[in-house]
């Protein structure tokens, strides 16, 4: 049984920088983290993507985010439980008591959720048996991009995350066709527009219908059969197919919680960034609160507030003082930094 | 008469990282700044000291935050207007009209006080006469500190400017006393301990009193008298005075508008970071609201959710949509980078 501050579920971006606020504060973390390396989103589904609005970061790639947050963590020295999840949860008096699936047992004052989009699972494609190609020819999320170069591509949706993609493979994919069900986009407008012109230009192709069947060839999965707004059906060929149909919730612990939810995210409030679950907190694009946006900066700033919140919860009656970095010897000395 | 979309009061971390936020959402910021340079408290008071809290950046100087964050906006390339202030705010209609003590009229579609502490003034020393010392050895912040080091230096005020500086010259100065009005400090609990050690040590020392009188010396000033609580008094002689009494509001535009305030903070929303009066938002130290810290990362936040709210305000029935910098094409134009 291991025994902790605080238990972070996560760590991406958020569940990272979780971990040093925690630690100004003197509070050690346990990071649970079902990858089996740090960085979430950022270092696996665009670890080589310029991000422009890191502040005062003029450019940085999702991997060198990744590295530079976990060289800020260094002096908390989390303890780490990759490739790992949480499979139960439970109350003891004020603690938290969790199990993951290696069988780890976790004692923790606190649990904060930076799990991304990670509690929840993408919806699935419902042609039956089709699930057997998932991982090599069929796919949720874009894990290896090298894969997909030069090779026929389909892609199913119509939010954000089909339109990206589309944009971004269409340059280097044999071909490319996009499917959605409708000629109604969830997607921003200027992905749309986007997509409409690479379709002018010839470089993909778009069409309107739903997957109504597939064709297995030696097997591999050789083709999809699509069924237009009007009853025609046409078989797309393919190497690769790619479907983003959104996320539900995965049937989970932090499911069983019965969280207080909106759409797909946990509902917190701005003062502590905690959840209808008292001591269990939500940080990053997992949350949801009025005025929120999706964006890396704003996990910053809750992870922050999060931590003065989960100080006060382990050291009731003491009010966690603001102190500064640059100046007070009981940081400096925390982050192993000489005092002037 | 400049025509803008939005004026920022303050060139601080704050106030730079507002104009690049509004700058993807495409809009255009004159920035007013009472100092001849960028940077704020930041560059102002710490140029030299190391920041360890700013997001994915281990260790900075204000300096080198302020410099990346000019890098960052440069895509954007503001109108600055450098060691100017506010004089008059007017509304008219939608649209707000600006004076500045230069002459300059600004109207703007909104406006962001970004200010830090800078619409409030230093409480002063209240010893007839002694302000004509001010800015050669009478200092209400700390701007030269070469010209502190090996000096006889006396400080006053009992809260963490005082006693952050009191730590950090007492290596320096030639001697070093410190003067509060009482045995009780505002300041944290952790700079009173390390204050006292000094003193044990006697790098430093301490009264409790007041000033009562000064001496002049061939047109310097040569010496102060503190009143201790039992009413003796005693001559301290100096080579520079520094004095932290806190702040008050400073008489102005924005003070004369009776924006909603809570001690010495703008009240704003958690969702829109807007103030009591529409149009005009605060983001940074200036602000107040539940849960409030005043850290840098925080204003970074702040000044993604006023940059959407101020494009809704300007675009009105238009929603502003949440774009990723790596992806969208409409962003990366406005940076100035191609897309994919």
């Amino acid at each position: 049984m291991k025994r902790t501050d605080v238990l972070v579920i996560g760590a991406g971006p958020a569940g990272l920088f979780q971990v040093f606020e925690l630690g100004l504060q003197g509070l050690a973390c346990t990071v649970v983290e079902a990858l089996p390396q740090p960085g979430g989103q950022c270092a696996e589904l665009y670890p080589d993507k310029p991000i422009y609005d890191i502040p005062a970061i003029p450019v940085i790639s999702g991997a060198g985010l990744t590295e530079s947050l976990l060289r800020q963590i260094e002096p908390f020295a989390p303890d780490f439980l990759f490739g790992d999840t949480l499979t139960e949860i439970n109350r003891d008096g004020e603690r938290l008591n969790a199990r993951t699936a290696a069988g780890v047992e976790i004692d923790a004052g606190a649990v904060v959720i930076c799990a991304g989009a990670g509690i929840f699972r993408p919806v699935r494609m419902k042609l039956p048996g089709i699930d057997r190609f998932e991982g090599r020819q069929l796919h949720y999320a874009v894990r290896d991009r090298s894969n997909l170069r030069d090779r026929q591509l389909v892609i199913f949706g119509g939010g954000d995350s089909a339109l990206d993609w589309a944009l971004a493979l269409a340059g280097e994919a044999r071909s490319l066709v996009l499917v959605h069900r409708s000629e109604r986009f969830r997607a921003q407008p200027a992905l749309v527009e986007r997509m409409q012109q690479l379709c002018r230009e010839g470089r993909m192709q778009c069409l309107f219908g739903k997957a109504s069947d597939y064709r297995e060839n030696a097997g591999r999965l050789d083709a999809v059969q699509v069924t237009l707004a009007d009853g025609e059906t046409r078989w797309l060929e393919l190497d690769q197919l790619l479907v983003f149909f959104g996320m539900v919730p995965n049937p989970g612990p932090l499911t069983d919680w019965r969280l207080d939810m909106e759409r797909n995210q946990v509902r917190v409030d701005t003062e502590r960034f905690e959840t209808s679950v008292p001591g269990v907190f939500a940080v990053g694009d997992i949350n949801i609160y009025p005025g929120k946006k999706k964006l890396i900066l704003s996990a910053f700033h809750e992870a922050a507030l999060a931590a003065f919140a989960i100080k006060e919860r382990l050291e009731p009656g003491k009010k966690a003082q603001l102190q500064y970095t640059t100046t007070s010897p009981q940081l400096l000395k925390r982050l192993g930094r000489k005092g002037q």
